[in-house]
């Protein structure tokens, strides 16, 4: 079973979406596990504080090292393998080729910053791996870890249908995916375009092919242009 | 108000997450409004049908384009001002550049896509503009959907603290943040910065710019190229 284990101030936001649609569907199948841990459980004093103002001045509150290191040592064993990610705008930029490399691990332990962030030494002493969802800020990493989860679970064995591997999809191959078109035929004076009316499956994957090029290099050409390095760069790799 | 449209399949995930913390908290006090849509109210005959096979062939279904255009109708005034968007990871990635101009606007309207994606007669008829959060595949566009509302939400006047402005923030001036530090002193022998118990605030400005220099250097180098490139063509610009 693929573990996912939660450090958070908000417990209750999980599993939230992810109880609905395919991921929940997959959760109650025992396809994935999930645990949501509150980061307060070992916050200090009668108030279970978890925060304190900046060193050097600033807005906000900053996490304390010392209370998220004593949570996830409580919540990790020591021969833990699963990576452990902090959700940060600071991080990494989230792929779909890490995704997957997730999806075919053991899974995952996420750490879901809040306020202004978290004490810098808690990522260097725990080797918290700070990863990025995307270009903007969230007003916690919370959201940032539902939307980890939901890529990494969707591509779990068992959870798609057979037909549905996802080789296709955006950023497979370097390229986002080709326009859809189902019933009518005619929508609005708009008609499907005649190709895939035809029947013949090697014009239909060819315009299907040079359509997600097509897309990919108008809107995306840093995908081509990675997609086109990492080949070059590994002349071994298809 | 700042008003969110939402379409979808799954209307019970709105607000979910949004509605805890910072942004449940601005829902309360009215500073935006969020609608969320069911798509299926215009599905066609007793079982309300949204999708069906997609043309030419291929795994999983694709959202009717009358289904959704009617759903569009029927929520949207023709002269609605806000942006249509439509969650697809085909779409143009998210910046906080973006989310900024989102949050200075009327709201937004969002159009989840689920199965395969949306045909893509819908998407030109009725004008969607599709964005992306990442470069990553999800199960549907309704965590998406969720992290854009937070990000912009979180911007509206009266969200955040007055001090915390997000000006210092990740990804302004094409840059990542600083790294934080709050009690204790000492971590596991790991010693605060000796600059930020100075109280000298203009050196401690110039290590953090240090920093968040140094940082996005070896992380984003691409954020700094980006925030040249922006100068330079555009000589007005501080």
């Amino acid at each position: 079973m693929w573990r996912a284990t939660i450090l958070t101030l908000f417990p209750e936001m999980f599993p939230g979406p992810l109880g609905l649609s395919l991921a929940g569907d997959a959760l109650k199948r025992d396809i994935w596990s999930l645990e949501a841990i509150d980061i307060r459980a070992h916050g200090l004093g009668k108030h279970r504080s978890v925060d304190d103002t900046p060193f050097g001045g600033g807005a906000g509150m900053v996490i304390r090292a010392d209370v998220l290191a004593a949570s996830l040592d409580a919540a990790l064993a020591p021969d833990d393998a699963r990576p452990r990610l902090l959700m940060s705008p600071r991080g990494k930029p989230l792929t779909q080729a890490r995704v997957r490399q997730l999806a075919d691990g053991p899974g995952v332990a996420l750490v879901c910053g809040r306020f202004e962030g978290i004490d810098e030494r808690a990522i260097e002493a725990r080797d918290l791996e700070e990863i990025s969802i995307g270009d903007y800020v969230l007003s916690g990493g919370e959201l940032a870890a539902l939307v980890l989860l939901d890529a990494a679970v969707r591509l779990l064995p068992g959870v798609m249908g057979k037909l549905e591997s996802g080789a296709e999809e955006s950023f497979e191959n370097g390229r986002l995916e080709y326009p859809h078109y189902t019933k009518p035929r005619t929508f609005e004076g708009r008609a499907v375009p005649e190709v895939l009316l035809s029947g013949d499956h090697a014009k239909i994957a060819a315009w299907r092919e040079a359509e997600a090029q097509a897309l990919t290099a108008a809107r995306r050409p840093d995908l081509l242009a990675t997609s086109l390095r990492a080949k070059r760069g590994n002349p071994e790799s298809k």
